[in-house]
């Protein structure tokens, strides 16, 4: 029911992503009136799908703490993450309220053991192919401690979804003398080195420019930072789009060679398409959820449900686990990073 | 003598400023031997300029300290900037070692009245023309108070740089819901509104893609975010400008098209050019000093020079001066913010 279309878009995108994983099978909550008769549209979606109809419906622009209040236990939002909790699903996908659906993920699934802070890690298209970035927005601030176990989290997430053994992980600073940056990110440095995990290849520092370049598989910061980037490089990529839109069509010889590469363009243009790297990872909890863009479309929100297929195909909840048990079991607990869901744990 | 090419880049650059503004008079500081034949190469510049020979460069991978042990009283860039605190000039202008260049800037002008730590302003190129963004990179961690100054600071930079009376300035934040964001941009977005500053309009928070789109004429955040921000984008724009140069080489009709289009093509080059808005503007001390990009050609460097001249021309530092003691006189001093230039003040 969420995102800025609802089931008009989500239903489309599960058909869509069904075409390209014949296997899986869904649970779809929403509106009986608004979601079966998109149901019925897409006959093999219908076959592989059971349909539960839920009253409430999370809104875009409710606080978390009021979604909670309100959808626990009975809206669409809730029970698809409630199957999750009770294994009758492998991972909940939705185009929903960032803060609600973090909430309710904490409040159902519950954190992992040792995890202090959940992370959303987004997939960040670069000259290379594609990186994980960690956080993107679940908290603001984080300490050492927290930032190391984004980083042992972004590499089991690396590992189950660019099949590497050993991804490379930067931390993200504005400098890369030693000399540099904030304390928290020096600390979890020295955390990370100290730690020696055979499971990532710690790379040092990494500045922003660093993302787009593909210079590590996992930047790691904490979300203030790492929402501010990912949404600059957004601007920045939208405002090229414009001015490059504008340029060709300003004379009648830059629309003709307009034409001519048109295939070049529609390459450019898949290369950059945001909807093929929808999806955040909720990464912590005791069960994965994804996060699809609200603003996408069906291509977009199957992408989103293509990152939750590999995510559970490739055992990512089972590699963070053991990374977590291995690397940092009987590290004291600590740290002030702030909840952004709202205060709500 | 800085910058990765040192007097081959700042000359030819400073020709090029005068050559836009005759009325400029330059003091040059160097290396004799390396500067007096490239000055000999422009009789303009020589007629305008007195030369300075100095012992000692600071080098671009020095620790702050170490230039200042090395350089103080002595090195070309201590020098530049002693002519402005001695009112010898009226801004100095260096393609070093930034955190050289904004340590020798704090020891030899010293930090404005009520002012705790200096921001670096840049110039970003948006949809609606140009924005302001401080603090790129001059301190880690702000709390609202400096937030504050950062606020009052670019706006009086607005008001010198873009001719308006008013201009918006946002807080860089997560979201723009009350209820997100990091407790300092909170407090900071609470004292400028009650503060009721004249010389700006404050919008509320702004989010990442906000400053592509030139959502607000100044926007304000701490160093770590800002300096974040504007290597991402930069690193998108080298990514897109990468992606495109591929698609346009990939066919002969591709290539054909790029011919017939190629003055589009100049057109968007140039709407990119990093070199055109070159020049971080160092604001919070008692004089003006302008840092160029080290990377930068001529071109690039002589924006940098006709930013300082701007500055200097519409009456930055007054208007800073005069909006700080209207609006932050008398206000309690403290904060925590960590300073970037190697411990010193």
């Amino acid at each position: 029911m969420g995102g800025d279309f609802g089931p008009e878009v989500a239903i489309p995108g599960a058909a869509k992503a069904l075409e390209r994983h014949p296997d899986i099978r869904f649970v779809l909550y929403g509106d009986a009136a608004r979601c079966e008769p998109l149901i019925d549209q897409h006959p093999k979606l219908k076959a592989a799908s059971t349909f539960r109809h839920c009253d409430v419906a999370v809104a875009m622009d409710e606080k978390p703490s009021q979604a909670l209040r309100r959808g626990r236990g009975k809206s669409s939002m809730w029970l698809s993450i409630d199957a999750v909790a009770k294994g009758e699903a492998d991972v909940a996908v939705s185009a929903g309220n960032t803060g609600a659906l973090m909430a309710m993920s904490k409040f159902c699934l519950r954190m992992m053991a040792n995890i202090e802070r959940p992370a959303i890690a987004g997939i960040w298209p670069t000259l290379k192919g594609e990186s994980i970035v960690l956080d993107i927005g679940a908290t603001i601030g984080a300490d050492a401690n927290q930032l190391f176990d984004f980083a042992l989290m972004g590499g089991a997430m690396a590992r189950a979804l660019f099949e590497v053994d050993r991804p490379t992980v930067g931390l993200l600073n504005v400098g890369v003398e030693e000399i540099k940056g904030q304390e928290e990110v020096k600390a979890a440095g020295q955390l990370i080195r100290e730690a020696n995990v055979d499971t990532i290849d710690y790379y040092g520092f990494v500045e922003g420019d660093d993302i787009g370049k593909g210079t590590v598989d996992v930047v790691v910061t904490e979300g203030f930072a790492g929402n501010i980037a990912l949404k600059a490089a957004e601007g920045t990529a939208r405002q090229m789009a414009t001015y490059l839109r504008a340029a060709m069509s300003r004379t009648w010889l830059a629309r003709l060679g307009y034409i001519l590469a048109k295939s070049a363009f529609d390459r450019l243009r898949e290369k950059m398409d945001p909807r093929k790297v929808n999806g955040g990872v909720f990464l912590g909890l005791n069960g994965i959820v994804i996060k699809s863009h609200g603003g996408t479309d069906a291509e977009g929100f199957a992408a989103a449900v293509d990152v939750g297929y590999d995510m559970v195909r490739n055992g990512l909840k089972d590699k963070i686990e053991k990374d977590l048990q291995k690397y940092h079991a009987g590290r004291p607990v600590g740290g002030a990073a702030q909840d952004m869901s709202d205060g709500v744990r």
